[in-house]
């Protein structure tokens, strides 16, 4: 089979514009707002068949397909998500949007704020899981859609699903919850500090305004993304990828690169803080610390569930060790507590955290086999 | 028992001189280098019951013991040495020395170069594990200690301690090596390399020669010392004694600090970064690295073992990710298959590699007692 065979082909963004002013849980309003977003397949005609897929820290709405042609890279989730696959574009309505505070078209930090002309920087307002499910909800609105068939997600995406079965029970078919976690454990918390006082302490941050001084604390950036590709990846993993092989053969004795897995990292952290706003990252960090349904019902994650309609599928993988399986577990029992339905897998893989991006055959069936049964309920 | 009962009591700190250049494994040669030294408990008549302690990353010759009487600290082993500790200095001689390349009184990067009467800096050269045993080899020699009747580290100590059975396998009657591992893997470098991008990338860094410039690279040690932390602690650990505690008991929407554990985190980056040098956390990391004895024996630690005359102690602890028990067996099964004598305890902790540095009952009890067998050995 041919890319062009299952593809979802050549897609176009689309903007949405919002002029009612969003409430934040901060305690701050947004005004004048857009969400960026892209949608794949047609939505049937009593639009029981459109599906939700959230992104996670570095992601975006481009999910799927490709922009022109020659475009070098399709969307980030374009493996899962096209005619044919688990993601079925043939029989599902497929939203990816870039959340609010994003770097990709959405309003957020880098964008020009329409009363200054300036970008944002400092002055844009954390926003947390459950701002973006609200703003997810009114582009669901402005889009037709009532009720998804399902809303899913990896890691941080994964949070915004449980926190959509928890903010909006009746909108919400299934929730696909996969490598996440209920909240972020200390050590959790402990990369994303350092991460974020990586780029707090770089000269170039100048108190989060760097844009007007024709700069971006790229050194930061570049050490935070270092630091998060570790964490996306198995100890075992990294191990039979780059092991402790030497780029030139032989020390060197001094700082340029000497192992693989330096000139992996390096390369990685370089591009990445050509790319990314930084403003941007450390508010995805702040919205993964501060994510944790339970604390409004006295730290009990099934008294949180108590309302919740969704069928839920929860997955982990077993290397995974930023958000290892025993995390998934812990929404597992919850949910079992709360007497919902749900269905838990901990998948074999040696990918570590990044597992739910890769395609490994038992995730992958278990996608399929799932989404079929989803797509067979809402008779897409 | 009050602390002057088993405690080492006022302790000075000597200095051995070398005035014969040391060849390194870089090639380069070190001229006119000093180690700074201490020593607890009396050398009997046949020198035989000196023992060597050798420090991990971030540590010295101050062993154990006060400077003064109103020293805010004791040594960084205190808890373990001392007249009636596990390392009793009533029956050994101990030894502490600060590593080549330390900050610490030893000579190192911030030693000012004899020749120009300015720090070393850039010029100092790498330093590895091999090359301080041979440092250390000398040191003894000047004690007239022939033979160590034990030589015991913890995580780059222990490398230090196997480092000796195979340089002078007729020197070292007892290696214990603790939470150690007898290479580091992909991830354990990855590690390494973020936290020394941290102190390369710093503008303060000036490529190593800050000195003159009258800078440190604070920022970029900070973040090395903040990374490294939660390294040695463990997910657990660190859950049961920060979890998601709250400084002020509700999340603030800013960057300022909010849960404790990042006020820990940075609060242990500050201090460190005030008083280590950037370039010896440089040199020690890649020291960290390079180490790796089974290289030279086609990769077959039994066969680098093959020579080795000293009885192993080899102990790790179950919450330890940064050198997890699985590293520590991978020794004991080189050790077995060499036909070396070894015993091997993995040691229930919840501490993680600190562990080793902590006072779990088992782990006293387990030094107490191989230590005790040393001592008897030796007639001590």
């Amino acid at each position: 089979m041919t890319e062009a065979d299952n593809s979802v082909g050549i897609v176009t963004a689309q903007l949405a514009v919002f002029d009612t002013p969003l409430p934040l849980l901060s305690g701050s309003l947004i005004g004048n707002w857009e969400l960026k977003y892209e949608t794949y397949g047609t939505l049937n005609r009593d639009k029981s068949n459109a599906v939700l897929v959230c992104h996670a820290l570095s992601g975006h709405h481009h999910v799927a397909g490709r922009y022109t042609e020659d475009d070098a890279a399709p969307g980030w989730w374009d493996s899962m998500v096209g005619p044919g696959k688990p993601i079925d574009t043939r029989r599902f309505f497929v939203v990816g949007v870039n959340n609010l505070g994003g770097c990709h078209g959405s309003t957020g930090p880098s964008s020009l704020r329409p009363e200054t002309g300036e970008p944002w920087g400092a002055a844009f307002p954390v926003v947390t899981v459950s701002d973006w499910v609200n703003a997810q909800a009114l582009l669901a609105d402005r889009l037709g859609i009532e009720r998804w068939a399902a809303v899913i997600g990896g890691s941080l995406g994964g949070m915004q699903a449980l926190q959509w079965t928890i903010s909006y029970p009746a909108r919400v078919g299934h929730a696909l919850v996969i490598a996440s976690a209920p909240k972020l454990s200390a050590q959790n918390i402990a990369f994303n500090d350092v991460a974020r006082q990586a780029i707090l302490s770089d000269p170039d941050f100048h108190g989060g305004d760097f844009y007007r001084h024709g700069t971006a604390p790229r050194r930061g950036l570049r050490l935070a993304r270092m630091l998060g590709h570790i964490t996306y990846l198995s100890d075992d993993g990294m191990g039979e990828k780059f092991g402790r092989m030497l780029r030139s053969g032989e020390y060197r004795f001094g700082y340029d690169v000497e192992f693989e897995i330096e000139s992996y990292l390096r390369y990685q952290g370089d591009k990445f803080s050509d790319i990314f706003d930084a403003n941007t990252y450390l508010l995805m960090t702040k919205a993964l610390d501060y994510f944790d349904p339970a604390a409004d019902a006295g730290h009990d994650l099934a008294a949180a569930l108590s309302d919740v309609k969704a069928s839920f599928l929860v997955a982990s993988f077993t290397s995974d060790w930023r958000f290892s399986p025993a995390r998934s577990r812990e929404l597992v029992d919850a949910l079992t507590r709360a007497d919902r339905r749900v269905s838990y897998a901990e998948i074999e893989s040696v990918h570590g955290h990044d597992a739910f991006l890769m395609l490994d055959p038992p995730y992958v069936a278990l996608m399929r086999t799932y989404l079929d049964r989803v797509a067979q309920e809402v008779g897409a």
